[in-house]
């Protein structure tokens, strides 16, 4: 099997996010490092590329570099990530698409709601990839509990509640702490803090998981720490299509949550709850039965589990190798071979949407807003 | 140190809650069943009460008869508990107030706020105890809870985030099922359904511990099984007179969520979190610091955790000791003794106000309404 | 319903055990605390009796007075319990027993194989009752295990692992601490530590959820603090009459460990699970199964499991209603009515055969001995 | 950094192993993989080996071919993976370290104490690395955890209990089950059972953790499956160089039980709990103090713990990137880097006399015997 040939922008050298991407993509042997724009100080991420085994004349200074480097090669990259900072997504995953390349973005993909209509619009034109790094959503266990809706075993689902709560911005010291203040300034940030940075990862697993949508929703912001223009703890409540309830609690300063994203999903038939810290386990509960202990591994999963797990019950997988089956996927889809369920351009289209919702509807006291973006209503 | 005597309204056989009264009452060999009122089958409720060791003359057909043989007794009931039908809470508990007795009453206290302000009023001028059974404050960790909270280990508090949700009533099979259903029926369970049942337990909890009171809030119910009037799910966001955001969410059809009361707290010094499923920790984390398990019966707890305790550390103590802990301080208040911090009627009071403020609110598409009993404004 | 008449031996103020004796008593309103020789310290003793409302002429000044006075009176005590320092349980026991009452005794019953296989005859001979305080064994979810046992859902017993470790002796400061310093002294203790401490505890719930007794095992014993003469850690590893594999460890020094009594019991069929700090719910696993999580109060237990239990499901209960449902269990025995698996002097005899023979087997390098009493062989 | 190349004779397609060894080598990028000899099926294994992007003239059909192909080249490896069946370790490690290559060599490294003392032999002469894939040694939490021992944290060692028990071999089908049955078939599993395969596991972290080695133990084994001759659940106790106490239990037919490898250790300062299901937290506990929860990520680890963690705190890491830590640490050696505690050839040696022991102190009825090698006594 040929290796895919794959160039990231950004993930330099001591970012959180680019090791990651890296381990994702190198993990199961389908991608290799082929170019890279690594770093905004241009020859550090030439030099940081090389060493990771970049061609020296692969390794770019900045992503427009890049983009004229690569888009004409005739052995053009089988994909480019995109892990740049936020407020970059746009206008880098526009110009690649554009330019014919398979994209994976680090969300959120853009900053308005109207960036993420042209991307989807400009992905559905390119006829290229445009996935969205949801990589939650790609643990084994998300995709049973998405299969376990989707074949009926919780019958109708009437509500859903998901957190995604951590305390590492509790400190308040934003004034002394550049990596926790830019979250709070609309500057940098845009219009939303917390909701925009985590509560969008919670929102996709409730909408992954039941096969549903958010139609409209209701918004709580409170910046508890005074300094803070954005909001760092917030509640919203929603609506899917299919008329489920949901309920989303996104905190920053709750302290001894560690990384407190979690889920449950609450059918006429059933209850399930999944958390990301112990995320090989999930608790499912039928109507009037025990709670059972379903463990990543064991026999008679879905397909789709097996295929994303790599070794046996109760032999844990983590965050990284959640990320690396988007990259498993991707290399099944640029492959052309059966893959799964990739999140994609019109999922960071809807996050942004309703993030503008619920900054929208904090704004009027909670007024109940249309969370859709205006091309899915 | 002599018994002190208690007489008990409702309670009979095969009821859910007699029992534990029965056991709160006596567990500690602080009080004597000595009369009692016991069940709407005034032949039954009399030979149950003989059964219970009443004597023959003072096993009552109903609570009016009891009322009339013991008022003017000169050994007189150190307690009455009222622990019958809801709607009962209010007259019951008005008329022994009003005949000079201590009152134990079982929540909600009433069904409005007028008739809690009314109670409220008559419990002070009568200068007797009117407490209400919201035992879960009488954990001894919740009590271990408030005084950290009280002694600023927390510090400011910010956010409290509260849950009271369980699955027993998703089977949906209201028509069929008179147990569950009234409790969704306006014309028996008054204007709310689970908020009025179980979430007032858990924003007593948060007002106990944090030691402050709601002020605002936005509700957002639904009826999850359509044939429902009031609301099976329900989430409030509120906000108290310091400024603390709360987040309480309470459900009936969470299935897999046994007996789901839990809460958080977080302040700028720390966080804490508990279960009443497992009620003998609290997880504690300081800012930046790691997560800690205080156990009850540990040394160095406040006096009043430890009063409250019976057996030693990691000897789980539960939920009919929680009540009989409620006994405890009753036993210690009427003997003129130092005691806790008993729930009372304001405490009641402020309940039934939330109640009609949140489904006023989520009437009214979730505006923010103000929470509090006119009188404590 | 009558109450029961109630005499304690023991049990004084300050002591551990005689809060949880006398709220266990008291708690379901079977007993009346009658008669008492509670303290070593005669007229102290007298006067706490009285403080706890025991007529006068019924408080003692020690157990020989108690017998004398209490033995020959009509309305003779229905239950005497016993929870003195242990090395006068077997002295006081024999006098109770032959005289005519039923007992409770706390563990260890005796301190010898000799004194247990008399207290076996005079209990038989007598008719009278005497239990013994295996208190974890009357929790509703240990009586479900037994259940599960007998009635085949686990099929053939294979291996039982159980350990009761704690970390309360771990300090080592013996010298200044006399209430640990004992336990380690053979002239105070006898000839075991720890094991005949707690580890009788584990072997006997070993025991009662198999249905099968102990016939052989080999022991490993440690004082990990040089100071002690007697074990503070110690390993027995056993085979039972229907050949089940047996692991016991048990320890003093395990930092960390709260009240470590567990049990894991596995069969050809399925595998269970119980702790002591969780005693609410029993894990299961049927084989190639999922683990379910079995809760007290769930519909289906056995109706010994809800006989047990007073409260609804996942309102947890602790231990001192383990102790209380030893009370029950006696009270229904003395009223002849129909009750579970009481504890009896023939189990505190099999302790007692158990620890003399893990010393004998530790005293010779682990060598297997046989671990019945002479009488039962 | 160049890639360093790699060789694997073993896991070939459908192992299962192979993924974890391929992902261990891949995931960070160190190692290509440049040869292979993967399956016992000679072309099945070229062809696997160039799907995996082997050169076709370094994909070989065997073992001895791959050494007669590879051992003359001047790009020799720098690392050969022998992942094949257990029998066969001792011959091809031995001829590989031989010929000059660095090998990583699956456990059991041999099947008798005198191949492990050969080994090590080989390997010291050698001048070339000789590690055993002990891998749970390489979780950052367990490098944390000896540390913290080594560090002083927990005092002087008094017991450590671990146990590795799974229920995974309980059905009894052995006769049908290929799979299971060659486990307790001395002709192809060698003198133990569990022991060997799972057993050495726990002793191995033992020794890890505590930085002690195994001195003397006694062993008591059971074959509970009849149809089984070697043992299906043991239990070792066993004495370490320095005095501490250790238990181990080791099971197959734990029903419940997934992938129950766990340790404890007890010291006179503090205890610590680590589970090999939940890899990314350890539980200390001060002497005196509360339960805290380390967890992998935390400020102020280690930077051996650090350095082997690639995401942020509470972002799990799970069993394949335990195994990609050992090459981790093998690149780091080859390269002449720093790199962390491996396991070695020694620690495969230990072992391998350690079950030897087991088997000898089992077949004498718990005999206690000396369990290290004879060149290290």
């Amino acid at each position: 099997m040929k290796k895919l040939t794959w160039g990231m922008i950004g993930g330099g050298e001591g970012s959180q996010i680019g090791p990651a991407h890296r381990l994702g993509a190198l993990a199961d042997g389908n991608f290799t490092l082929t170019a890279g724009a690594l770093d905004a100080d241009g020859p550090r991420g030439k030099a940081y590329a090389e060493r990771l085994g970049v061609a020296p004349d692969r390794a770019y200074g900045d992503w427009r570099e890049m983009l004229a480097g690569e888009r004409d090669r005739p052995d053009k990259l089988d994909l480019v990530t995109v892990a740049t900072p936020n407020a970059t997504h746009f206008e880098i995953t526009k110009a690649f698409l554009n330019a014919g390349f398979n994209v994976l973005c680090e969300k959120p993909m853009t900053m308005t709601v109207e960036e993420g209509e042209e991307i989807v619009r400009i992905a559905e034109a390119s006829g290229r990839i445009c996935a969205v790094n949801y990589c939650y959503s790609a643990y084994p266990m998300v995709r049973e509990m998405r299969a376990m809706v989707h074949r009926g075993d919780l019958g109708a689902i009437r509500t859903v509640v998901t957190n995604f709560s951590h305390g590492h911005h509790a400190a308040g010291d934003d004034a002394d702490n550049p990596r926790v203040r830019w979250r709070y300034d609309p500057a940098m940030a845009g219009v939303s803090g917390q909701m925009a940075d985590c509560g969008i990862h919670a929102l996709h697993l409730a909408s992954f998981i039941t096969g549903d949508e958010v139609r409209t929703l209701s918004a709580d912001f409170a910046s508890t720490v005074p300094s803070r223009v954005l909001e760092d703890d917030a509640m919203v409540n929603f609506r899917m299509e299919g008329g489920t309830v949901g309920r989303l609690w996104s905190s920053t300063i709750a302290i001894g949550r560690m990384h407190g994203l979690d889920i449950q999903v609450f059918g006429e038939l059933g209850g399930i709850r999944w958390a990301s810290e112990q995320p090989n386990q999930v608790y499912y509960t039928r109507l009037n039965g025990r709670t059972e202990i379903i463990e990543k591994g064991e026999a008679g999963l879905t397909s789709e589990a097996q295929r994303l797990s790599r070794v046996a019950i109760a032999h844990p997988e983590g965050f990284p190798l959640a990320v690396a089956n988007i990259y498993v996927d991707l290399a099944a889809r640029i492959r052309g071979e059966a893959s799964g369920d990739l999140p994609l351009a019109v999922d960071g289209l809807r996050s942004m949407a309703a993030v503008h919702a619920a900054v929208q509807s904090a704004g009027q006291n909670g007024a109940w807003v249309d969370a859709r973006p205006p091309s899915l209503r």
